[in-house]
């Protein structure tokens, strides 16, 4: 039986401290049809970074003049730099039957969101948020006024779930992956974006 | 962590011989919150039937009246006989928090599609016409232009499987049947149906 696909664009966010860093890691790892897209930014490569494989590090000015043909599917600034996800590799890559998975913050989701919405949104929920602050706590990089920032980040980030199409609580690390796995599986079965022909013989 | 649920309608099609009704009675034995839904007919029981278990049994005048109060999600006419699968008790079994399947013909499916925009659709695919003639022929019940007719209906329903949400190739039925528990499961995620609430403790 002849199939064709087409990619999934899967949009992983979650407030800071749920883990979708972990479960997009995982998932990149397990899943050969997954593709991770490489962000552009302003800010100057630090140490051992790569221009093309960490980020595309490029000039104010070059990043501007993408941002005014179109050219991201989200874009940020923090702390004084641009980060940006470049819309052209992300279409090439689904066009040619590849899924591209973007780890993201919920403001830059909610962009690709209204941007593509033929994407797959899974938002990653804390159990609890004393669970959220014991895991930024436990980061022991975080002075406590950014862990308040986070956590206060986080209930407005929170609230603003159902925008997303899927749900997973991270309690457990491999509970959650098993779930997100199956959301992926399920929608590779989408008529939308599998076209299986039935033979004659 | 609280989570409330509500429940989803699962609407399993695929053409005469696909092997929906193999699927939906194994998804049905093995996943708790499926319900089933009992039809409504107008045909006299057969022997061995129960009113109320295997169908409603009711005369076409009550059918047809509860047809004028739109009572059915679909019905058809089938030999001379209505059958419809009742609105009310599956939308008080959502309501409560259950999900329920059908098994149901493609023209059925379309109108349950139409007037639920919320069901979970999954079209059940043969690999090919000639393992769906053979799998029908197989039956042995068939007169020969009964398998015909059957096949060039196959062909029509195929046709139509871009209305569905998600396609199953029925090549080997274990395999199926862990595609469909994959969209099952998956969809027991979407923020419209499932509803996590992330304590404070």
């Amino acid at each position: 039986m002849l199939i064709n696909k087409k990619g999934m664009l899967l949009v992983l966010s979650g407030p800071s401290g749920a883990g979708k860093g972990t479960l997009y890691s995982r998932l990149l790892q397990e899943d050969g049809d997954m593709h991770f897209s490489v962000s552009y930014t302003t800010r100057a490569p630090r140490p051992g970074e790569v221009d093309g494989k960490d980020y595309y590090f490029v000039t104010e000015e070059a990043f501007r003049e993408m941002l005014d043909k179109d050219g991201f599917l989200e874009h940020a600034e923090v702390h004084g730099h641009f980060y940006g996800t470049p819309r052209e590799p992300v279409i090439k890559q689904l066009e040619a039957g590849n899924s591209v998975m973007l780890d993201i913050d919920p403001q830059g989701a909610l962009q690709v969101m209204a941007s593509m919405p033929d994407c797959v949104s899974v938002f990653i929920l804390p159990p609890s948020f004393a669970e959220l602050r014991r895991r930024l706590e436990g980061r022991g990089t975080e002075k406590q006024e950014d862990v308040e920032r986070r956590l206060r980040n986080a209930r407005g980030e929170v609230a603003l779930k159902d925008k997303y199409q899927y749900l997973v609580v991270n309690d457990k690390v491999d509970e959650a992956f098993s779930r997100l796995k199956t959301i992926v599986e399920a929608e590779k079965l989408r008529s939308t974006r599998y076209f299986p022909v039935v033979d004659e013989e």
